[in-house]
């Protein structure tokens, strides 16, 4: 049969920085420790193309895919990063034209969670991850770069609203003055707030996504849960007013946070963070991101 | 050329409730009396097939949308079910085997809203309409049911959790107890809530859709807006406050309002209405809906 | 605490047809017979409301939800509608108030699948249910109804197409005409098609979504694969051109498959269908729908 | 009234990269010469935030959006990225402690098309435009950094399975090596495809969106009409399969024509394509991209 795709290209000739697959579905299996989760697993795969080729062989693609899942079935991987680092390499073997393999993957990740003992129930988070297998120079060894993320929603109760309120309020019942009343939480607008992290991991080095999404929870004004009877309803709102936070107080608290969290990965581990509160007061979004490493995390504040 | 359409079916025979298009987006002049809009419209279209035919003229459904969308960039139509209303007439003369068209529409729609005067801005809506054109029996003349609605984005703040911290908080604070608090709007949670209604509209009779719209954003806790200084968010999380509302208080109090809002409307009018509240404590939403009539409505409450 | 939930409505009294969660996310372990299948369902539950009541008891919802789902941990259920219907009579339970409630739900469904035994890869499908139960009049015996349903994704090449095609090409090149090319599959536009069937299940009857799946893969021009080598996409294209489907062959075709694969259910089971296909040639969709009972599909075909 | 935002951080310092507000819907006017668009634009603007400060002044974000869309209505602007331009400078204007502002839009453009003058109709496509401004080092002048995209339906047919077909058919009917027969376009699998465009605009150059769709349609196998007459579909399907392409010749040869039908732009503008095939065979998509520059582009091959 003849095999276009290795054929020259038949009209403009450029190199190709990614050709690939997208939104393709899988049932990964990944050992968490406490139990095998079966994740329904969204890939994005691709690798680059040399300006001699008309086309690449994506049926390869498929194919990884299928083999790296497949063997999940019977021995589960450690992570969902673990298996991008495979499916990369793996695409670079089959591609021998290619330099550089692109994997990114996104999974509804179920954990169980709940405000005491008797009120758990199943959380959903997003797990994320992306490996990026690059040929070393002159048939070099190959080196994976891998990223590590978690998405959770939470809560975040608006600090700028809740003083004008309190301002507002005492003009209308000045025994809101009674010093015995102060540090009562006052009413603001509250909302649903998507948070996620990405970490660039180091080579050698391993992180527990857990803990990441931990990390992100802490960071809201509150965590926020499927079952929450009269008396935890109550107290969710009052955390939340509690701890009130703009998405700039989410991302910085939340970068700040991480060198303890982590405190082995070294200091040119990289990361991303962005946020988006669903703001109950406005029909948009309001959203924050940076990134940094964790030596810029590390170094002691200005005086 | 061979009219494969007009054929028998090649296998199973049996009429077909409904063949057509989804999904086409049409730009539409409408004419709000203030000024012409132009909606982007997403129209679905359909007739039923009999079971001798093997496929229906899909080809017409989109002429009969090209024409009456370009004839609007002439001549606006007064509102979006009465193009709907004009499209299933026309389908029905292009499809001479169809008992019956259907044609729904929904389409973002810009008002200039704000808290005060000098903080107008567009907030975004949404118009929906249906027409459904029935060939009368024995070659009669073509019957027409519009529906007509709208949705709204807006806030609800709710009245549950907000005594459950009045309680908690009074337990903290016992100067909470003075009477001269008493009505003190106390915090709980808020968030976005998405409410849609929609009218049946009686044969003769219109509905003004702004409206509607109001009706809608009265029945919320608050409407919401994209402009607000510190001032004007403080009022409206403290409006949101005092009007406290489950998705059910939503529900009741827009179809409560109905008649006052259309008293022309005759009592045969029957109206739709759901409302979803993206609730902040939780990562999924609260729904109520019902459906009822405006007779229903003016029926004096049970004592 | 006080219950605000059981407290009159504040303001307009109205019965509610439906008060429940949407959206809401959870891991529900089905036994297939082959294996234990993990399904990430979407739920949306709710119950209806009488007048004299101001809101739902929602956090029995999430609670009925969060037991439902434990207890597949341990022991799966046979499938995605026994869940729902376990929820739907639950629900009643713990809402004396209520006399109906309604339980739908929707998940991606992996099916190891190939055009060949060494080219197996998991292929993506979506199982569908519904439970609705009743109250009984007079405090008697609740009443079940439940929906089973899929979705397949797979593809339709249009026959009216191929006709003009193969017109327009015999007119260009005479030797088309050749007797000993008669049946050549011609050129026409393909597209990928959904399509969806949901059966309402008599009491005591039960249905096998493998096989629903089968039913709607069949009536398409050609099911869909991840893995294909070239030979393959060749062979898959061919049985395309060679079954050349509209919308309305693909509901027809379903619909009069149904009888011969589920023989056992009996003629009052209602059926409803629907297809889209993703028009190539067009940026819109085109549809088609029925709904009808086995009684129908077992009529045969007047002559 | 406290101004919480100008207050430093209460937690952790750090500066951030973006704040600002995305999912925020505005309708523009915009006057392409033959007509004025409404256009209706979902905005992404944002600005940094140094470490000094807790909080960005986004309801300047929200005012700056609002004035610069409401003049539209009485003065069109010439461009989206005109547009996107004015609101970068004005971020910067209102927020003093900024240096970098960014503005994304993206939205629906209508333009009448057709396969013949008898067969107009309204296409939809996308726009694309972003304006990013940096304050100059020591209170220079503000410079800004434009970018424009268009991204438009088409459809691709695919050359591999093309002559897989083709081989395959020779076999079963050996009239067709018929030489008379050479050149007959045969089946394949043809499909939707999306491709869009980014241009980094160098300073003082403009570009005509217009063109750049006629680029991504003369770059597709076919561009897609919403009303096909029984001969004009079999025109298109004729067309696609004469012009059969993988998405990496879409790429390739939409980069290749871009110097052409843009001469005056420099060498050192930046193109970013990419292209997604949603596969009929495949239930996944297929992509490929590109980023490069025209300097490159109007190298001339290697020989």
């Amino acid at each position: 049969m003849r095999d276009i795709h290795a054929e020259p290209p038949s009209g403009a000739r450029s190199p190709l920085r990614s050709v690939g697959l997208s939104g393709i579905r899988k049932p990964l299996v990944v050992d968490r420790g406490d139990r095998a989760h079966t994740l329904a697993v969204t890939f994005r795969v691709s690798v680059d193309l040399p300006a001699s080729r008309k086309g690449s062989d994506l049926s390869r693609d498929a194919e990884v895919l299928a083999e790296v899942v497949d063997a999940t079935a019977l021995r589960p991987v450690g992570s969902l990063e673990s298996a991008c680092s495979a499916i990369a390499r793996e695409l670079l073997a089959r591609h021998p034209y290619a330099r550089e393999a692109d994997v990114e993957a996104s999974a509804e990740y179920f954990v169980r969670r709940g405000v005491s003992p008797d009120r758990q129930s199943f959380e959903d988070y997003t797990l994320l991850a992306r490996a990026r297998a690059e040929r070393g120079a002159g048939g070099g060894a190959v080196s994976v770069h891998r990223t590590v993320g978690a998405e959770a929603v939470g809560m975040t109760a608006c600090p700028c609203a809740m003083e004008t309120c309190r301002e507002a309020l005492a003009a209308e019942y000045p025994a809101l003055r009674d010093p015995a009343l102060a540090g009562l939480p006052m009413i603001t607008h509250n909302q649903r707030n998507r948070t996620r992290v990405l970490v660039d991991l180091p080579d050698g080095h391993e992180l527990e996504v857990d803990r990441l999404i931990r990390a992100i929870e802490e960071a809201q004004s509150s965590p926020t849960f499927a079952i929450l009877k009269r008396g935890d309803e109550g107290r969710v709102v009052l955390d939340a007013h509690r701890r009130p936070k703009f998405v700039e107080d989410v991302v910085r608290d939340l970068l700040q946070s991480l060198p303890a969290h982590f405190p082995s990965l070294p200091d040119a581990t990289a990361v991303d963070t962005s946020t988006v509160s669903e703001e109950s007061i406005h029909k948009y979004n309001v959203e924050a991101s940076h990134r940094t490493t964790f030596a810029e995390l590390r170094r002691p504040p200005a005086p």
